[in-house]
């Protein structure tokens, strides 16, 4: 069976290039000291995540217990969930997954850290890292005071151990707050045994900006449209594309795509909407330039030569982390050849 | 079981508000004389479908074939595709579906035709739309003649069926093309049973923008902050919400919840993205103002009284169809009262 037998719209993922993707991260993190705990937030694939360890990885990183839960059911045993996790139902599933993996949590304020408390209290230690804001404006203790503060509740909680910091993304701004830091941790005994940093787009520079000792990077499997234009990867080093067929043709420089927000995800791009949500590697001029849930306007009055109604495209989407989330399963190929489905065993795991 | 118990984040439907909102569309269409044939794309679950027939609905509109597949798995057997099917292995389903189903295709080019034609060899007729476009630039044969032409090869082909036209979505213009085509077609000996609109936000004004027979509606059922801010819905009608939990309070004006674009897709309102991606009925001053995957950033500096780490807050999404098509499964509700959780059977069905 051949890619061009499948049934589109379809997420084609090669293999090949996911394995290129990793050793390159992998070589990087071993040049530099660096432990790598990729996130699987990107792929959600059990195999994939195996495959990361056997490269190297000294664990995985989880947004959500349902993540997580996936992958310990898959036998993965050594998992961060990068997420503040606050409530008793969240404590109890916490306790089950420390019960058969050595769990790691971030937190940022007292209440998460009561639920990591709560589930310690079933007998099986958790670690805890505390996250600071180095400007991003999400989640993350925002001063220097307020690390040490939650460090010192951390240290004083029974059944819990302090086992650093975590910052995401990491920038200049990381290592100048860590600087600060630093030095307040270690004159109260709190020194941290992992910095954990994260982010694919300056991934590669992690060692310039920081003093971080572990990397959570995802998107580095796949690479997209946003991991090319900031300059991380090349369009060869996207392992997923969506492979699509032209439904309607209905005016000489409109191409209507099977596939529309519902495959793609409606992220777009850093510089607005006006850039579309796709790149065609056979059409570069060919433009995503507006979906409806299941349809993809192209605007082709840039291409010389234009697909024609039937054929068959491949896009690399713009954000790749919400299309597999998107999708029950992909298929894996190595160049032309058709390898075989696998589920997307996390995507839609939220709580 | 209250509604206070459930794991967040989780979308909870009030059957309630469905009912009322498929009781005030049916009444519409009772009113005008329209049939409704209601589009499942919005929620994509049988037991909601059948209760859309039971309440007077014609049959049901599906965007791909997977979806009725699974509308068909589930006994409904009046089912039109909204969509031009290309391909060989799309015809061997078609094909399938109209042994057990009544089916209806629309279509805008000849190879789409050719698709229903290799199905309807099989040995039941199937019935064929013309969808003419009428400036949403989406799929949809452009002029007038060239409608006429497609209507005439249908006419042509063996084991397919003229059943008349579709447009999406209705408007002044729609009205207009149709004065012109009817007379037209009317000549050929090819008058349209069947003229099939469709667009939640001007629905209740079909009758004064064209002349068409049969109503295809999604969004109605659940309404979200688009159709509010269309001013087709008020807010009560908005049955489907997000309940989310406040997991970080890193600064006074900024709470982040515990969803992201992964829960609420990433659909912009028709203003721009700085209009937010949700609506708190219990702080209408709140706005979701960026998410990441798995994290909202909820700006409250609008807010007099502002929610707590570890509130949960209930959220109208701004376009409710994409974040079915992301959860598995939705809890159902009336009023505070949980009725239990419904697989989201046709999510993810995009071949």
């Amino acid at each position: 069976m051949d890619l061009a037998s499948l049934e589109t719209p379809v997420p084609v993922v090669d293999l090949d290039i996911v394995e290129a993707n990793l050793k390159r991260m992998q070589d990087y993190c071993d040049a530099h000291g660096l432990a790598l705990r990729p996130h699987i937030k990107t792929h959600k694939i059990p195999a994939l995540a195996r495959r990361q360890l056997e490269l190297g990885a000294r664990g995985i990183t989880c947004q959500k217990l349902g993540e997580a839960e996936v992958m310990a059911d898959a036998g993965l045993d050594d998992i961060l969930i990068s997420y503040p996790l606050v409530g008793e139902p969240k404590a109890e599933r916490l306790a089950a997954l420390a019960r058969r993996a050595k769990m790691r949590v971030s937190i940022d304020n007292p209440l998460a850290l009561e639920t990591v408390a709560r589930a310690a209290r079933h007998g099986h230690e958790i670690g805890v890292l505390v996250e600071f804001d180095s400007g991003n404006g999400r989640t993350g203790v925002t001063s220097i005071d307020g690390v040490v503060e939650l460090a010192r509740a951390i240290r004083a909680t029974e059944g819990v151990r302090f086992d650093g910091l975590m910052n995401y993304p990491v920038s200049a701004r990381s290592g100048e707050i860590l600087r600060d830091l630093l030095p307040r941790l270690k004159a109260e005994g709190l020194e941290p045994p992992v910095i954990s940093g994260g982010g694919t787009p300056n991934a590669f520079r992690t060692h310039e900006m920081a003093p971080v000792t572990e990397l959570r990077v995802g998107t580095y499997i796949y690479n997209d449209r946003m991991t090319v234009g900031a300059g991380h990867a090349r369009w060869e080093d996207c392992a997923l594309t969506l492979h699509v067929t032209v439904i309607s043709r209905p005016r000489p420089d409109l191409a209507i795509i099977d596939a529309g927000s519902k495959v793609f995800a409606a992220d777009i791009m850093p510089g607005g909407p006006g850039e579309g949500h796709g790149y065609f590697p056979a059409y570069p001029g060919a433009k995503l330039h507006k979906m409806s849930e299941e349809h993809g306007m192209v605007d082709l009055s840039a291409c010389e030569r234009k697909p024609q109604l039937g054929e068959r495209l491949r896009v690399v989407p713009n954000h790749v982390c919400p299309v597999s989330n998107l999708a029950d399963r992909v298929a894996f190929a190595r160049g032309e050849a058709f390898q075989g489905f696998t589920d997307v065993a996390a995507r839609g795991r939220s709580q």
